[in-house]
Parts: structure tokens; C-alpha cells; sequence
């Protein structure tokens, strides 16, 4: 068989060949659209490839990318690394000093940035970041004003450069892309994809058992390219020619349902709270015809989320999981193929209690304290561990290495496995609450009160007892029309099957729950603001 | 990243771990069906691998397999690579002659065999074949008399052993398979798929732009497993956990009919000519609700077909494209998203005319006779090249090497690229017809004819003509309601778009077209018959 290795321009190349006529569509805030098609995309980052070479960047130079979706972040994805450079997104929610550590923690030396982020990295820079930087390049038609070395515009910079760049069989063990984890545990570490990681990773998440990816879809993913490489849908739809839509800037659920209407959007991902919000817009039978499915990931959806798509809309929605250092694609929760013609209810309680069978080339282990195989019988908590061609094997520079043993990665999630042979997250490790030697899943209560009519979101958190060690204390944001007593809730959680021992002993509501910057529930806020 | 190799056992891992409840059902030609759980045939697969050992064979051994579609030769294209050694998969409709050369061409040392190939087995022996081989085993509880070495059954010799093998990290670049070229075009050549090879096409069969597999599927290919892997699936549906149907032994429309609709069907692969005698037995607007499509492949399909289908069954035919040299499958004729809702008569002519868009990872090039690029314009023929990681570089023994140019695959098709992105298959290089220095595709005229009413089945070849050289002979199968005359058919084929000088002088009416081993229309054989 040839030896063709596993690069970027293996998911690149149909689209100058094959797909040039498909659009790329980039929605801006004020719902204004930009589109053009992928001819004109893999033209212009193969200029974006010519201009990094004009600068004088050495070839295997770390790019940083700061900006939000849309379609010349598209071209980044593609013109970084088809130059042999590697990408390095940065997290536009970041704070300036953790900018500034993050940029030079992957050794940036040029950075892409949006001209409304320009203000950002000044003040990374300002606090002593951006050492190594010595261009950034403004994506836009102009460069403002701005204390930044090498500033030009992204525009004029590539406008005079040649459309087609040389095929390069960049190595498969090549580094393509960094990213750095949202550091929810601690100082953030940075995973690099290679060439080989990223094709496989986007073969995966085109696969039927990822989002099912083909020509004939059109993909809007409502997940950042600054963070987790928005879950690898750009490369794998640009991979099978999909029709893709970006949402630049912050959205509304409004600006995501005409997205998805006008655009005839078939396949969509994000958090769940975006569909929550989605879903109080939504009317009618078949609301959007042309949507096959959902992708829910980063946290579990609630089951009254999933019931409502299913049983109101008519669109599935399947639980995704991963993580920074799994490319992120691990697992996705597709019915078995004897599970599809379960009872509404009993298809939905499945649903949202068996989040995922592994993509292809991916294995998971859940493991006891020594090392053991749990048994897989619903019940056994146990510690999850991941191994497959996109996973990671080390962090940047070295950090982390306890998390890596035995040719695999220790997640740092708490998971069950079920005897279906789906498992589900329970908890991070350090989110489980430890009550009296026994351990409660702050997860399942999360998932267990956002079923409650009145509560839209809640967290669950730790507090110390002096007898038992832990309580579990619940965080609820409550709905427009009544504020549910803790006795409701405590009856609530008895009807979803928790022990008296494990209902918390207080409540708190808020308007919202706090958020990391990647949007996920920030419990290390929660924990600093009810420290008791 | 990672440094896992692609091989067997990443597509077979998650069988047992995950899908170890979902179905493989076997149907035998008196439509009984043989149906256990994917954790059977993981145990079973891996006893196989300690029988191999148990009977002493090296661990880099080439197995034959000589059998229908069924469980146990599924159990053989795991169980045999999972142990090291190199599956050789046997086309059981050669001639004893063709047979042993095959046998003896690819090394095989050991033989498994269905019951009732046994005696075909002992003819290709009894011609002087199978001179390494030790051992047949076949594919039964018992064995039958039979004059072959080493004769013993599969049952009682994988029955003791034990059911769980050690995943062994065989490179990628190790040999996993071979697979004989049909040979229509000259002698037999070897095909060798390595672990690599073989987990990158399965990836791309499951993928959106191949067959869109996932774990909701159940998928029935009704293309021999003992031919290009039976396009892929066994090891695609195996590595994402769908429901697999095989039909073992000769079947008919009804029995196809019978397994789509009990076994809710949702994906199913096949020839043109099985979906024309499946349409002439499916009644109503919805007859098979969840069969999502159909993917016909190995010649192609007829609009007419296309249009059976879409309009009155409300299932979409998916042209696919490969060889035996490409593993098999390179192309599929996806609809892009913006031609899914062109008006019925469009999409069909569409669908009909664009056979193919390249399965990711996969180039193709069609060149004219100096080696240059043809203008995809949708006129000009060139010879197609294709390129890709699972794409052979070389034959088997170095045979055929003229084939294989400055990194290419030269296909002997001939090729026609259209301006929308998608090529089609003109014709093979040697069934071309050259008349009076112009070509005529006789893969077109096929297709044309079979648009007519009274047409079953059509092929064209070429008869020697003393003034133009070459001149089109139409071979037609005709309808049960009427015979067209020559004129009926000239007038049919003009209103398609061919020119007077194309038209065929003459046609003949057969009661069928001769077929290959693997099912094409075997022009050499009508070359034969018509030599003027």
C-alpha cells in the first residue's frame, strides 16, 4: 500500500479539487453574513501559507490564533500548519496575565488576532508577555493603533501571494496544533496535536459513530476554534466537503436558530446550555426540517432537554465526550442500532444515563484505587482512563506527567460503566462529594434538579461537615415562574432515586452559575463563594 | 500523541468491550438465519487465533479463505490478522484451474473452506494446486470425505480454546490481506492490504463521505466477502458497532427483500443489478422505512434506477466506485448540499451522470496521453489515476509494475471530470470504442439503453469495421413486454444526447449478458461471442 503520510493537505487538497463550489459562511453579531466558497478559502490560506514564509517565520514556527469563529480563523487552521507551522489557539476568555503565560508557555512567535481582541493582547503584552512575538497580524483590512511588534494586516499581507502552495508530506509525527486546557484544575497545560493526531482525530468525528460527517451536510458548530479545535469539526468538514457555518463574536439563541434555518444547518454541537436557551425559541412540529442531529457536549444534558428535542422537535441529541488532550473527541452516545425503537421514555432515561460508546481507535478503562477494572454494572465508580492515536502522551514541556501511566491517560473524571456497555462521566474527581465513606456523584444530582420544572440550571458542590467530611450544598438558578422550596427538591431527588443521606442539606439560588472560559460550570468559583 | 499503530485490533477492541449485545444474523439460502451477539463472535474470532497457533502455523502464514458471506468468515477476517497471519481471500466463482493458480500464487499455506466448496477445493488440488498447503479446515462441525491435507473442522478445533487472545501491536505496515484482481483484464494479480491499509479504509467506509456507518446501523452487504472485502463493511460495521446482516450462498430479491425489511435494514451495498431485481418486487411509497440508502457500486447504476428509487420508494441510491487495487472503495457519489434539493428530474440526471467524489484521503487525477491534467469540462476523457493511503503501490511477486507510476495508481479506466467537482468513469481503457478516430463510451450507451422501457439489461462493445476501425454492437436484454428494434432504439439514444455517427449498426438480443466472477458484465466473453 502507498506511503502517503497522514498530513493536513490529506484534508485538504478535495477542497480545491472537489468541493471549491461549497459556501463557508460566517455570521458576524448584528447577523450580517459573510460567504464564499471553499475555492476561495484554499486560495486564500494557501496565500496566508506564502505570507508566513514572507515574513521570515522559520517553518516549524508556533502561530498563535486569538479570535473568535469564522472564516479566516478557518483559513489559520489550515494555512498554519499546510506551511509546516503549528497553530496555537489561545482562549479568548483568558484573563491578560493568563494570556500572556499561555502565549509564551507554547513559545509564540507570530499571533493572528481579531481587531476586536487587539486591546486583550496589548495588555498581555503590557504585563510582560508576548517575549517571543514578533508579528501579529490583525485580521482585518487594516491595522489599528496599537502597541504590538510587527503589526500588519491580514488582508494586504496576503493579497499579493500565490494561490497555490506546494504540496509539503510534512511528516505524520509533525506538531500541528497546541492547545492549552481551560485549567479548571490548576495551572494550564499544553497538549500538541501532530499531523497524524489531527487526520485520524478528523476521520473519527467525520466517522457514524462521531457526528457522521458527509458532503451533503452542513455543520454549524456553536463551539470556540479558540478552545478544543471546536471539536474538530473544521477539519473534518472541510475533510468531507461539508457546508460550513461560523458564528463569530457572542450569540443569541435567536442569531443560532435563523443559522440554522436559513443555512439549512443538518448537524450542530455545543454545550447544553445553548440548546436550553434554543429550545425556549423553538415552535411548532418540525421546527427545523433539515437539522438530522444535535451533538451535545461538555456537560450532560438533562433528560427533560433531551425528551423536549426528541419529543417536540424531532431532533436527537447525542451526548459527546472528551477533553483537550483527546483532540477532544473520546465518545459519542448513538443509540444502538436495537435501541432506536425504545418507548419515548425509556429511549430518553437511555439517552441521558449512557453517554457514550468510544469512537473508533479509542479505548477507555475504569479503574478502582489499584489500578483494577471496575465491573461494568451501572453502579461501580471507578477512575476513567483514555488511550487511542489522538490522545495525548505528554503535556508541552514536560508538565504533568503523573496524569500519563502505562501508555495511557488518567482523565481525572470519575465514570461508571453500565451494562449496556456505555459508560458515563459521574464526576471530576475532585467534584465528587465524600459523605460518610461514601461517595455522591455531584453530576448526576446537577442533572437530577435541572429535571425539577422550576430550576434552569444547577450545580452541586462540597462543603465541609465536621461529621460527616462533606455535605453536598446545591446551586440552583430558578425558573421565571416559582422558586422551588428545598423540601420540593429534597422530593424531587427522592422520586430520581437519591438516598435521604445524599439530598443536600441547603440550597442556594442565583441568577446564574458562574463559567469557565471555555462555558463550562466554574465550581471552583462556587467553592470560593460558599467556602461553608 | 499517542503511538498507537493501526492495526486489526483497534477495529476489534470495542466488539467485545462495547457492542457486545448487538446482532450479527447470517441468512442461508433457504432463508433460515443463524444470529448471535458481536461477544460470541469476539471469543469465537479470538479462539480461531489460538487454533492458527494450535495448529502450528508461522505467525506471518497466509490463510485462504474460500466461503460465502457468513459469521464464521467474519470471524476468520478478525481472527486470522489478529493472530499475525494474512487472510487471502478466495473468489470461489473461478474455475478449478483459476483457483489453484490463485492458491499457490499468494502462498497459501492453510485453507479455510464452506462445506460446499470443498469439492471445488479438491478439483484446483487434483490439478496439480495447493502445493503449500498443510491444512484445510472446514467451515463445519464435521469434516466430509475429501482428498485434501490436513483436513479437520472449524467447530471442534476452535471449541476448547481459549476466548480471549492478547492484543498484540502488530505494525501497521504488516500484511493483513490479500485479495486476487478479477482478472478481466489478463492474469489475476495479487492485491496485499496491510493492518495500516485496512483501518484507514475503514474509517473512511464509515465516514460521512463513504457510507455514513455508525452504531444506530444495520448494514447488509450483499457483495462477496471473498472479493474486496466485501467493500470494506465487516471490518467498517465491525469497528463502529453496527448490526451486520450477511446472505450466504446464492439468494434472490425476495430472500434480499425479506432480510431488509425483518432485519430493519438502515444501509445495504450492492450492484446495479440486484437493486433492478429488488425494485421489481417492492410495492407502496415507503416499502423499507429505515433503509437510510442504498450504495451501488461495481458498474454503473442506470437513471432509470436511480429514479425507481427516489421517486417511488423514497431511497436514495449512492453510486460508489473502487478496485480490488483501491481496497476497494475510493469514490462516492455524495450529493453536495446544495444539489440535495434540486427538482426530481434534475437531481436524477445529477445523480446519474456524477458518479463520484473521492472518500477522504483519497486523490485522483485524470490525465490526457501525454500525462497532463484533462479540463474537467464534463467532455474530455483521460486515463484516471488515484492516489491514497489505501491505494496498492505494487502488485503481489512485482507483477504489473507498469501500473504504478511516479506515485500514482493508473486505474485503466477512463475517466471524465465534470465542472461541478464530481468525475465519472467513462468506460475502461480496452472496452473504448475508436470509431473513425473518435471515442464512444460504451459504459454511456449502456446507460442510455437501459433508460429505455423495453430494456432489462444492455452492454455495448466494439466489432472491427473495415472503414472506421471500430463500431459500437449493442447486446441487449430485453423487457418481458415488448422487444425494441434497432430503430426504436436509435431514436431512444438520439433523444439522449448521442450523435448519428455513435448509434449503433446493429444489436443483439440475448436472454442475459454474460457475468464475471465478481458480477460485472464480462464483455470479454460477448467479445468472443461477437467477433464481427
Amino acid at each position: 500500500m502507498m506511503d502517503i503520510p497522514l498530513n493536513i493537505w490529506t484534508m485538504f487538497a478535495a477542497a480545491q479539487r472537489h468541493y471549491f463550489d461549497v459556501e463557508i459562511v460566517t455570521s458576524f453579531p448584528d447577523d450580517s453574513r459573510h460567504r464564499y466558497p471553499y475555492g476561495q478559502f484554499a486560495a486564500r490560506a494557501q496565500q496566508l501559507m506564502h505570507a508566513l514564509d514572507s515574513l521570515g517565520l522559520a517553518d516549524d514556527a508556533v502561530v498563535g490564533s486569538l479570535a473568535w469563529n469564522g472564516f479566516r480563523h478557518l483559513e489559520a487552521y489550515f494555512g498554519v500548519p499546510g506551511s509546516g507551522r503549528v497553530l496555537h489557539t489561545l482562549n479568548l476568555r483568558l484573563s491578560p496575565t493568563e494570556l500572556a503565560t499561555v502565549i509564551d508557555h507554547g513559545g509564540d512567535v507570530a499571533i493572528l488576532v481579531d481587531p476586536d481582541l487587539v486591546p486583550l493582547l496589548e495588555q498581555a503584552r503590557a504585563l510582560g508577555g508576548l517575549r517571543d512575538v514578533t508579528h501579529v497580524i490583525v485580521l482585518d483590512d487594516h491595522t489599528p493603533e496599537a502597541n504590538l511588534p510587527g503589526l500588519v494586516a491580514y488582508e494586504p499581507l496576503i493579497a499579493g501571494q500565490v494561490t497555490s502552495y506546494p504540496r509539503t508530506p510534512w511528516a505524520e509525527s509533525r506538531p500541528l496544533g497546541i492547545c492549552h486546557t481551560s485549567g479548571t484544575t490548576g495551572r494550564p497545560k499544553g497538549v500538541v496535536y501532530t499531523h497524524r493526531s489531527t487526520v485520524l482525530h478528523a476521520l473519527g468525528v467525520a466517522s457514524g459513530a462521531g457526528f457522521a460527517l458527509g458532503p451533503s451536510d452542513c455543520v454549524l458548530p456553536i463551539v470556540p476554534m479558540f478552545h478544543g479545535n471546536a471539536w474538530g469539526v473544521p477539519y473534518a468538514a472541510t475533510m468531507v466537503g461539508a457546508k460550513q457555518v461560523f458564528a463569530a463574536g457572542p450569540f443569541t439563541a435567536q442569531r443560532v436558530i435563523s443559522l440554522l434555518r436559513d443555512e439549512q444547518v443538518t448537524v450542530a454541537a455545543g454545550v447544553p446550555t445553548i440548546w436550553i436557551d434554543v429550545a425556549g425559541q423553538l415552535h411548532g412540529p418540525r421546527p427545523l426540517p433539515d437539522l438530522r442531529h444535535i451533538v451535545s457536549g461538555g456537560a450532560q444534558p438533562p433528560s427533560s432537554l433531551i425528551a423536549r428535542y426528541r419529543k417536540d422537535f424531532g431532533i436527537p441529541i447525542l451526548q459527546a465526550w472528551g477533553m483537550t488532550e483527546t483532540s477532544p473527541l473520546a465518545s459519542v452516545a448513538w443509540p444502538k442500532h436495537h435501541l432506536r425503537g425504545l418507548p419515548d421514555e425509556e429511549f430518553i432515561e437511555q439517552a441521558a444515563s449512557q453517554a457514550g460508546l468510544p469512537v473508533p481507535t479509542v479505548d477507555l478503562s475504569i479503574r478502582d484505587g489499584d489500578g483494577a477494572e471496575v465491573v461494568w454494572d451501572g453502579e461501580q465508580l471507578g477512575d476513567l482512563y483514555v488511550r487511542g492515536p489522538w490522545v495525548a502522551d505528554s503535556y508541552l514541556h514536560g508538565d504533568g506527567v503523573e496524569q500519563f501511566t502505562g501508555g495511557w491517560f488518567r482523565t481525572g473524571d470519575v465514570a461508571v460503566g453500565s451494562p449496556g456497555g456505555y459508560f458515563r462521566i459521574a464526576d471530576r474527581t475532585k467534584d465528587l462529594i465524600k459523605s460518610g465513606g461514601e461517595w455522591i456523584s455531584s453530576v448526576d444530582m446537577e442533572a437530577a434538579l435541572m429535571a425539577h420544572p422550576d430550576v434552569v440550571e444547577a450545580a452541586v458542590i462540597a462543603i465541609p461537615d465536621p461529621k460527616w467530611l462533606e455535605r453536598p450544598l446545591a446551586c440552583v438558578v430558578p425558573g421565571e415562574n416559582a422558586v422551588p422550596t428545598l423540601d420540593q427538591l429534597h422530593e424531587h431527588l427522592t422520586a430520581h432515586g437519591f438516598a435521604r443521606w445524599q439530598l443536600p442539606d441547603r440550597v442556594e439560588f442565583l441568577d446564574q452559575i458562574p463559567r469557565t472560559s471555555v462555558g463550562k460550570f466554574d465550581k471552583k468559583a462556587l467553592r470560593a463563594r460558599f467556602p461553608a
